[in-house]
C-alpha cells in the first residue's frame, strides 16, 4: 500500500461529472463572513454567480453590490414576499443560526434549492422544520459544512476508508479561537436565542461532523461538559469538551473554545497506523497532514485551496447534475441532535445516549 | 517573556542540593522493565548503586546479577524475613502490580525507604495499606513515576507555571503502545486480579499523573469509557478514553490504549498560547517541544536523558538529603482514587463526582 498514492492529483474533485452549467445564485444576509469569504469567491467558482443580495440594511448593501457587481438589492420582506425570483436559481443562507428557519422555507416554497450555514439551526425542532419544509417543496437542502470540500479531508476519508491505518479507534480533535479579538461583546454570537449557544454549536460542530464523516458513522452516546470562566460568556459556552461513543467502540475527544489561543487539529489513531493534520478547519491554509502506518511516515503539505470555492462549486453542481448532495439537511439535523444531546449531558453531568 | 530562557540549561537537576553520597539498592522483582531498563543505568547514575536481587527464580537471577556484577541474590520468602538487611539501604519494587504492596510492607518493616513501581497498587484499598505502613515506619515512599524527573517535563511544567500560555484551559494526552507485540498472550498483564486493568492503569496514568503536575491540581469529577474488541482482552480494557474535571473549569482529555499504533503526545491550550510535546512517555526519546504564544512559536528538541537515571537519582536524592519527595506514595494514591472512579464511570456510564 503506497500511502503517496492518496496525494496524487490532491486538489482533485471526485465528485465532478460535468463541467457545463451556471446556477445563479441569492446571498441571503451580509454579515462578515458572507462579504470576507463568500463574495469575493464567486469569481472565482466554476458553477455559480452571484445575482441577488438580501439584507434588512440597505446602506450597507448597497456598497457591497457595488464592490461585487450585484445588480439587484432586496428586503428580507421582500424576499419573504417572492420578489425577484426570476434573478435566481437558488439561495445561500447566511443569518445568524436563528434566522436560518425562515430563509430557507421561504425558499423552499419558492421552489429554490437551499445552502445553508452551519449550525443548520438553533436547535433540532427547527432544523427538522426546515428538512421537512425542503423535502416537501422537492428542494435540495445543503448543510454549509465546507470542510467537507476540502480536498485534505477528502483525501483523508478515502485513505482511512480503505483501511491505511486499520481500524480507527481513538480521534481526538479540536477548535479554538479568540471570539472576542474579532467581534464586539453585544455581538449576537453571545446571544444564545440566536446563536443557539456557544463554543459547542459554533466551534464544536466541526470536529463533531468531520469525525462522522471520516468514520461514516454516527455515535450512539454522548458526554459533554461546558465552561465559562469570563464574564462575556455568561450566558454562551465559552469552552466545551464532547466524547462520542461509536457503536463500533470508536471514541471521539472533541474540544472547542471561543477564548482560548486559536488552533485546530486532528489526530486519528488507529490498530495500523495514524493520521494527523494542522489546520483542517481553518479554510484557507495549507494543511499539514502526517500518515504514519508501522514505522513508515509520510508527511504532506498539500497546496491552499479556497474550500468556500469548492462548496459552492459541489452545491451548485448537485444542483446542475441532479446528484444527491452528501452534506444534505438530515446531516446538518444529524449533529444538531447529537448537540442538543451533548448539552443535556452537559447540564445533567449524564452520558446521554443518542 | 522570553520562552527560550526557559531551555537554557534544560537538564539542569532542580532538586539538587548535594553531590556527596551512595544509596545501596536492593532491586525487588525482575521482569522486563527490571532488566532492560533499570539495571543497566545504575552504572550511570550518581547517588545509587545496586547490591542485592530479589527474585522468585534463582536460575534467571544468577545469570542477571553475574551481568550487573551484582553479589547476592535472595528468594522473596527470604527478602520477607530480613535476610541481608545489611547489604541495602532502599528497596525498588518492580513486581507485577499485586505484588507491590507485600514488598513494600515489608520494606516498611525493615526500616528500608521504598521506590515503588506505578501504578502503586493494584487498587486504592491496597495503597492505602503502603502508604500508612510506610507513614507508621517512618520511611520514604516514592511512587515511580518516571516522567516527573524528565527534564523536558519539568521545563514544561515551569512555563505553564509561570503563565507563558495564559491560564491552561483544555489538555489532550494520549499513550498508545501494541502490548502484543511485547509480551505473550499469557501475561499477567491480561490478568485483572495482578496488573489492576488494562490500558487504563497500565498506560492512561502517564496522561492523567502529567496533567495534574503540569496544573498542580486535582480533578473534582471525572468521566470515562473503556473498550475492547480483541478477544486477548476480555478480561482487561483495551482502550480507554478518560475526561478529567478540574476545580477551575480546565478539561483534559486522556487516552491509552494497549492495541494500535505506538504513539505518545500532549497539548496544552491556554488562554494566550499553547505547548506540545511528542514522546512525552516513552523514556529514551528526544522530546519535541513547540511552545506557541500569540504570533511566536518556539520549537525545541531536546537532548536525549535517561529518565529512568534520573528518577533513581532523585529518589537516592531524597534520602541522602532527606527531602520530601514530590511523587509520594500519597501521589500515587490519588491516582489511583482517580482510576478507580473512572473505572466506575466506565461501568456506570455516569459521571463520578471523587
Amino acid at each position: 500500500m503506497d500511502v503517496t498514492d492518496y496525494f496524487d492529483e490532491f486538489t482533485r474533485r471526485d465528485w465532478q461529472t460535468t463541467t457545463e452549467g451556471t446556477v445563479r445564485m441569492a446571498v441571503v444576509g451580509l454579515g462578515s463572513f458572507a462579504r470576507n469569504r463568500v463574495l469575493p469567491v464567486f469569481s472565482a467558482t466554476e458553477f455559480c454567480e452571484v445575482t441577488l443580495l438580501v439584507s434588512g440594511s440597505p446602506t450597507k448593501a448597497g456598497a457591497v453590490a457595488e464592490e461585487f457587481a450585484v445588480d439587484r438589492v432586496i428586503g428580507y420582506d421582500e424576499f419573504n414576499s417572492g420578489v425577484a425570483t426570476d434573478r435566481y436559481d437558488a439561495v445561500y443562507v447566511a443569518t445568524p443560526p436563528a434566522f436560518h428557519r425562515e430563509y430557507t422555507e421561504t425558499a423552499a416554497r419558492l421552489g429554490k434549492p437551499v445552502l445553508c450555514e452551519k449550525p443548520l439551526a438553533t436547535n433540532v425542532h427547527e432544523a427538522e422544520q426546515m428538512v421537512e419544509a425542503c423535502a416537501n417543496s422537492g428542494v435540495t437542502l445543503m448543510t454549509a459544512y465546507r470542510l467537507r470540500a476540502e480536498p485534505a479531508i477528502r483525501r483523508l476519508h478515502e485513505l482511512i476508508q480503505d483501511g491505511v491505518i486499520g481500524n480507527p479507534r481513538q480521534i481526538k480533535a479540536g477548535f479554538s479561537s479568540q471570539l472576542l479579538d474579532n467581534v464586539s461583546p453585544d455581538s449576537w454570537r453571545f446571544d444564545p436565542d440566536i446563536a443557539g449557544g456557544g463554543a459547542l454549536i459554533d466551534l464544536g460542530v466541526y470536529p463533531l461532523h468531520l469525525t462522522r464523516f471520516l468514520i461514516d458513522s454516527t455515535p450512539d452516546a454522548v458526554w459533554a461538559e461546558t465552561t465559562s470562566q469570563s464574564p462575556q460568556f455568561d450566558r454562551v459556552e465559552e469552552h466545551v469538551v464532547v466524547e462520542l461513543l461509536f457503536p463500533n467502540g470508536l471514541t471521539a475527544s472533541c474540544t472547542a473554545s471561543l477564548n482560548a489561543h486559536p488552533d485546530n487539529r486532528l489526530q486519528v489513531l488507529g490498530t495500523e497506523g495514524q493520521v494527523l493534520i494542522r489546520d483542517p478547519f481553518s479554510g484557507r491554509m495549507s494543511q499539514e497532514l502526517l500518515v504514519e502506518r508501522h514505522d513508515s511516515q509520510t508527511k504532506y503539505v498539500g497546496p491552499s485551496v479556497d474550500e468556500v470555492r469548492e462548496e459552492f462549486d459541489y452545491f451548485a453542481h448537485c444542483i446542475l447534475t441532479n446528484a444527491d448532495c452528501e452534506t444534505d439537511g438530515e446531516e446538518g439535523l444529524t449533529d444538531l441532535r447529537i448537540i442538543e444531546a451533548a448539552y443535556e449531558s452537559a447540564e445533567t453531568d449524564k452520558q446521554i445516549t443518542i
